[in-house]
């Protein structure tokens, strides 16, 4: 299954709780598109998210993020890996 | 010990075997600074690599990515991961 990884800026001051939640919202949905969410990573400070996932398009990645109410600034696919 | 995120620009076309020379590089010297590269990820289309790690300090990371040739263009704290 292709990775990617995806971005959201404008998160400044995101709590560790906020993240969770979003991830687990994820999470509850990720399946009807195929989608994974591996994990998450944020800095509060510039307000950047990554997330990693395995999905079979870039498409599926963003439907389940826009559905959850936080759509991804970019997405990438991440097809090297080490 | 904090984790960072650092992101590469610019490496359009980017190869597996360039990928790891450049992670292999990297491990090989990290110690000297405290750090260690858990991973990193190559979107060859955009040009983009992102790599995380394990540090001290942001300019720990930098330092090493510096001195094997291939400087982060922004090097994140995440302290927050789910």
């Amino acid at each position: 299954m292709p990775m990617f990884m995806d971005v959201h800026h404008g998160m400044t001051g995101i709590t560790e709780e906020q993240l969770k939640a979003a991830h687990q919202a994820d999470l509850s949905i990720e399946g009807e598109e195929g989608v994974h969410f591996q994990q998450a990573w944020a800095d509060p400070e510039s307000g950047t998210v990554y997330c990693l996932s395995s999905a079979p398009s870039r498409e599926a990645v963003q439907k389940i993020h826009e559905r959850t109410g936080h759509p991804a600034d970019e997405v990438h696919p991440v097809p090297l890996v080490v």
